[in-house]
């Protein structure tokens, strides 16, 4: 057994603890008995692990079984992973709301909040808004903020791997902000920062329309879309973290933005006006010929964008959120178009989560984060197996 | 060690003979000595392994070195990977020509051949063209097919897991042909069918234009363009097959085909006549307005659909390849325009190994497939040191 751990006998303990962690945060709660069968270790080894778990605060005996008392002879000691141990934030820093969700380390939502805010809000409004927010969702649930193990973000924009907002046009601001710095101020635990799109992609996945399938794109459709895909399970960044930033494709026909595109008036749309792209939509469905006129192109857009981004990377699915999903006549036109002219025509969904998909991907992400340090060594254990 | 390999010993037998032919693989020979100390196995079990890999004709002794004589006593014996135990094909199969590339065990390239035929010949025509290729390559090199352990094929055209072509409208009669199981009863070891796209894209990552990066997508640049794109150094396929097909893009806006885009005529080209369209490039360079325009409508198109293609997978090196990329002034506004536009522009890269592209990558495809069997157990191996 020394050969297996490269001779070190701590590494062995830490495959040990983490099998017998997974062993019970698998099930609600299990017997050493029970432990011993499913891990194949040794009842000691079991033992002692558990007694450790137990130190650490990660796992505890849990309350009899009802009805045990009626059994003979006295029950079997039953323990449980503490998912209580530690808590997790999901965060969405949006041009119209910031909101946040708090869950437990098996990723049970306990708590969330969220405030509007204008999409003209320089970036420290912004932030004030999100730590207001987590602050009262924190108070509301009772759980401490030292008790946080990590923290997800989502947000528009091209985010670096250390959470600098690299490109981010949608918020005054965004550009350039060392985002993930400034919230690592606010928590002592780690803080991953990911672009919106990708975090939705990640929560459709997880629970949402898309739970069946590994292969995703999800689009974050507004005046400039945006999308998050998921190739074999796992989140495409793309080389720079930019991949899914379709919104880009139009301007080197040095075609009309959406904002024109969109306007009945001449006058460009504010690109964050989702109000006014609102009443553009209930004007064509009053029979208003100009908002007809203007929503068709703006569907057109939309389609294209999307085939762009199936042809491309081939999905199963494409899931369709972000607040023009929920417009009329987004998706017959869409899945028309893409039946017609793909070649394998990907299915298509709503977004089953709506407005909670950004947060909740990056609770999702923060989650991932957390598991990968519980079981960091599990792949050793799986191929040893 | 009953434990590690579920108490398989003929499982230990083979990850230890994986982890020495490796070890043999690695060097150009080796002594048991060597085999040991690189391997960590004890002495006898190297010599145990050894002497089956001779057996099974996988490991040699070689040559004693130049000079060896001069030392004290007697040398070591050395021993050595025997590469021309087995050899591998690469196949193109395209509108223009067939091509072979026959290799040993290593990749080491013993022969080539190919064959013109037209784009209009049918597929049975296309096939026997292929099949003659083939047998000339070998015997020329003088391998007999029997030492054929694998052979990967590139075709446009969407490929089905199972060598069928799903759809394939550059070819006559290639829609629907089982091409993997048609090829199947020439050779007696697997057959790979893939995209040609998707093969040029392994080629240059293997050995042409992008082998310093892991996120690579590989333009098949023509008058319809094909797309083969890698992320972190894996060849995506898509759900389907379909991925980088970007082609379709334009159908949708019911816009012009590129046979129109660059007729000068007003009639249309045939999509395949790469004839026609140099000489329109060649009207170009001398001044013809009408065939500027055509050329200026041709570039434009391309540089849309690589755009899509980048701003879906933001790769870290485009590599453009296919008969296209060596038409004039197709480089220089291609990365102009995503220098412009795209959020995070790639690097652009023109195709190093040209019309070998696709065969190449074929062969490279073979010859992971005899690796993944050959290595079978080597994650195993790595997880366990």
């Amino acid at each position: 057994m020394g050969r297996l751990t490269g001779g070190d006998p701590s590494l062995l303990r830490r495959i040990n603890s983490a099998v017998v962690l997974h062993a019970l945060r698998a099930a609600d709660s299990a017997t050493l008995t029970e432990v011993t069968r499913v891990t194949g270790l040794s009842r000691p080894t079991v033992e002692g692990v558990v007694e450790g778990l137990i130190e650490t605060g990660l796992a505890v005996e849990s309350a009899a079984e009802e009805g045990a008392a009626r059994r003979q002879g006295r029950p079997a000691r039953r323990f449980r992973f503490r998912a209580e141990a530690g808590h997790l934030l999901g965060l969405e820093i949006g041009p119209h709301r910031v909101a946040a969700i708090l869950a437990d380390l098996d990723g049970r939502v306990l708590g969330t909040g969220f405030k509007e805010i204008t999409a003209e809000a320089p970036a420290d409004e912004r932030l004030e808004r999100l730590r207001m927010t987590v602050a009262d969702t924190l108070r509301r649930s009772g759980v401490a903020r030292s008790s946080l193990w990590a923290v997800g973000v989502g947000t528009p924009g091209i985010v670096e791997a250390d959470g600098t907002v690299r490109l981010g046009t949608a918020l005054p601001g965004w550009t350039g902000l060392q985002l993930g710095e400034r919230l690592r101020r606010s928590f002592k635990c780690p803080v991953l920062v990911e672009n919106d799109a990708n975090t939705a992609a990640v929560a459709e996945h997880w629970k949402g329309a898309a739970t069946e399938s590994d292969d995703v794109v999800f689009v974050l459709a507004g005046l400039s879309p945006g999308a998050g895909s998921l190739i074999g399970g796992r989140l495409h960044r793309g080389f720079g973290g930019a991949a899914g930033e379709i919104g880009a494709l139009h301007l080197l026909g040095r075609e009309a933005t959406p904002e024109v595109l969109l306007s009945t008036t001449g006058e460009p749309l504010h690109p964050l006006d989702e109000q006014a792209v609102a009443e553009v939509f209930a004007h064509a469905r009053g029979g208003d010929e100009n908002a007809r006129a203007a929503v068709d192109r703006f569907i057109r857009r939309l389609v294209h964008d999307v085939m762009a981004l199936v042809l491309a990377l081939d999905p199963e699915v494409v899931v369709v959120g972000g607040w023009a999903a929920g417009l009329d006549g987004v998706l017959v036109p869409l899945r028309q178009e893409l039946e017609r002219y793909c070649l394998r025509p990907p299915r298509v969904a709503l977004s089953m989560l709506g407005e909670a998909a950004v947060a909740t991907g990056a609770l999702r992400l923060a989650l991932d984060h957390v598991e990968e340090q519980l079981f960091a060594v599990e792949s050793t254990v799986t191929a040893r197996r």
